[in-house]
């Protein structure tokens, strides 16, 4: 057997750059160790995080090292195991790396079911980006029945969850920001929430005046920069920022821009914090059977953009950064 | 009777200035009407607040108004009463704006008592100034005995509270930032700080490192700008950071500048929280007398730094904003 993965090569400057990642196509598929697991993985999931990953300097897990390869979590089949927990055959989703064969410590996985969903939504909705969604909305972000809730990249992994599980759970009104006419619409017919602002095409300010006119109640950031700084100037008072990530900022070569309207915090005794979704990891479990719950129900829908290719990695990441995915962005690295 | 009086004028471009009020010196002394009190005042209140209460634009409280009367906390004397619940001789705080005679209503004033404590310390650490580290260092910074504590404006009204009281509820450790050697000397040697940072003459991101080997676990900010971003890059797990002013950013003609480095929030788990003391009024009096038992005690030291003269107020507004006030700025306008 033969492995195909893709290694860091060097830290990017701004974008990231297919140059920055070394493809190699002919590494071995390594022996699983005592209480380790061969995955042969199927998809891999893309998040806007690993843009950090690759970047030196103190942050909430370290960098991937140059000649490492590249660090992702994936889904796949287990093929060989010194794991007695699992055996060939097994669906599992841990951290894998982009790579078709990975070994991973048996304790790191969670065995999944293809038949109760497709397998990609293990890596979206049921996976990371719904349990971030999940616990940033109820535990970080406090919500109640009754908020007006924003979210920006609502079309996006974390954001079509956030939306739509505060409508479940009581919202006063959900309104989503994102980019294009086709993302809102998605987020308002399909998603079910109140509105969506362009921000690509429309005036966010004067959006949020219109959609939110009791000011904002819960503001779900995904993607920082100015639009930040046009959600804190719309706070209701006692309002909760939820810092999720800061999507507009991670490719920048200047510094990362700071809100100025930050000082709006004062002003409506609102507060800004800060979450990174493992801290949750003892109750992914409950959180997942309860969404799973609303995915049977139909009351939550998810969709999956999947790229075919492990070869196409770099390429399919930059669609994270250029907006150019809807919903979960998945690479597809073999057949289930 | 003559009254003096500043008014605002214009609204301030950039530092407030001479010629931002109108000193009006000869204008009447109103007569209370029903449920109002005359009052002769003793002593102002000057805060850097009072630089956005001459801004328009969205705030926590109206701006003044062009003409009016600026707005000020004072002390001063009852010389005649419409309210029953005060007499002539009586001695008050309130908003009494910057006038020598001023009518307010009589259920906005508190009584003091001048033997038990100087008047000007009824506008300092028994008045907003201290309510404000009260209730910021406790409620919304929710310390905890062995936090590493840190406070920017240390030498300030509010600053010399909040590292004295963290002291006696039993902090790890009290850090303070303030501009210039005898502020820090004040600091250290007569408020019993572990340690201050001369922000003007030494490396911040050096001192804190050396001061909070662990971490900033509550930063009580009263400055913004650069500082507060040294010591987001600079907090442990789960830290606090209380937003009560940004005296740094309040005579800019730019921008407010956002902080950079939010984003360490994120990383740290952290929450940054505004207040505005006024939301605590209903626990004054508590706080007012567990702060007079220190006080009593020589466990919390006060400063005063009492200018005479009300013709003197907009220079010595001006000291605030060139960081040349050590304690709390007062402005004396008669004798008590």
């Amino acid at each position: 057997m033969n492995n195909r993965q893709f290694k860091l090569a060097r830290r990017p400057v701004g974008m990231v750059k297919r140059e920055d990642f070394e493809f190699v196509t002919a590494a071995p598929v390594p022996e699983p160790g005592d209480g380790e697991v061969l995955v042969k993985v199927l998809y891999l999931s893309l998040d806007p995080a690993m843009r950090g990953w690759m970047n030196e300097g103190k942050s909430y897990i370290p960098p991937v090292g140059i000649g490492e390869v590249m660090r992702a979590g994936g889904v796949g089949v287990v093929v060989a195991s010194k794991d007695s927990a699992f055996a060939p055959g097994d669906h599992v989703v841990g951290m894998t790396g982009v790579q078709e064969y990975a070994t991973v410590k048996g304790k790191t996985l969670t065995k999944v079911n293809p038949k109760l969903v497709p397998l990609p939504v293990y890596l979206g909705t049921l996976g990371m980006p719904g349990m971030t969604a999940y616990f940033g909305l109820f535990d970080v972000g406090a919500f109640k029945p009754g908020d007006t809730v924003v979210v920006s990249g609502a079309a996006g992994a974390v954001g079509q969850v956030v939306g739509q599980i505060a409508k479940i759970k009581g919202a006063g009104r959900v309104v989503g920001i994102a980019g294009g006419a086709d993302k809102c619409k998605y987020v308002t017919e399909t998603l079910g929430f109140d509105a969506c602002i362009d921000y690509k095409h429309g005036d966010v300010k004067a959006g949020l005046k219109q959609h939110c006119p009791k000011g904002v109640d819960l503001y779900f950031d995904n993607v920082g920069g100015e639009i930040l700084d046009l959600v804190l100037a719309q706070l209701a008072m006692h309002a909760r920022i939820v810092i999720c990530g800061a999507v507009s900022q991670y490719n920048n070569t200047e510094p990362v821009r700071g809100p100025s309207n930050y000082m709006m915090l004062l002003v409506t005794r609102s507060t800004m914090k800060g979450m990174v979704v493992f801290d949750f990891a003892s109750r992914y479990k409950d959180a997942a059977i309860e969404m799973g719950g609303w995915m049977a129900q139909g009351k939550l829908k998810s969709r999956e953009d999947i790229v075919a290719g492990l070869e196409t990695f770099p390429d399919t990441l930059l669609k994270l950064f250029k907006g150019e995915n809807t919903g979960k962005l998945v690479l597809k690295v073999a057949e289930g």
